[in-house]
């Protein structure tokens, strides 16, 4: 959803049999996705939640987090652990500029 | 709080010694309470961050939240297990448009 | 992060060896430290999510909040019981009014 010029969504892994490092890369992946048709892009993500199923997670997940945000445009953060749904490892709760309106 | 328009609040059942389903609905109807006093309504919902404290009640939460909304005006929603405090089974985050200001 | 007058940002303490109570202190410290930094203060605080590492430390959380807001200004609050990283037995993601554009 967009509104005020800010877009909010949820990501959760496409598959969520896949090791945790897969379900973190296709969550960024999709995040990718979901900028781009909002007009935004990775320096324009403002804020992410992110529940981990298992807090051990965080080495891959810092891995792959440090080179996806382009140097000085990481997002505040939060993360903490949570029993997720469906077998997800990571769930994440987004907010970032959105260049478009409605959605 | 009513901040730009954006309306950001938490609702906790009114009884957390009632079943799943019974604190379910009780969040859902004080939602529609609150949209009524923010000049809001189900189809102006942004965002619903859920916890319960059973991952197993999400069944019981679909089948009163796919009712709930209005076919085509389901919010961006995550949906995580946490403890929570007091007995409640569910505490709900929610953000939706509001057509009044202050509060 | 500072966008459309609204400040986000997130807060762990800065001992994660301290006592809970000591790291709630230090939360609520660091609090004031950022509202200061983008023109805000205690009276414009929004919304506050609250991950406790165990749930009964809400009572020490409670005894500092409740002296901590100015009386009529406790913001929009969820408090859940989360693992967090570090040790840490608090982390809280804030939502603030600011009086500042950028950061």
């Amino acid at each position: 959803v967009v509104f005020n010029g800010l877009a909010k969504w949820v990501e959760v892994p496409s598959s969520a049999d896949a090791t945790p490092a897969i379900q973190i890369e296709q969550v960024l992946s999709q995040m990718d996705q979901t900028l781009r048709r909002i007009g935004s892009d990775r320096t324009q993500v403002i804020q992410v939640i992110i529940y981990l199923s298992d807090l051990s997670d965080v080495q891959a997940l810092n891995r792959q987090w440090d080179v996806w945000f382009p140097q000085g445009h990481a997002p505040v953060r939060a993360c903490v652990q949570a029993n997720l749904q469906s077998g997800y490892k990571i769930e994440v709760v987004v907010e970032a500029v959105a260049n478009i309106n409605g959605e």
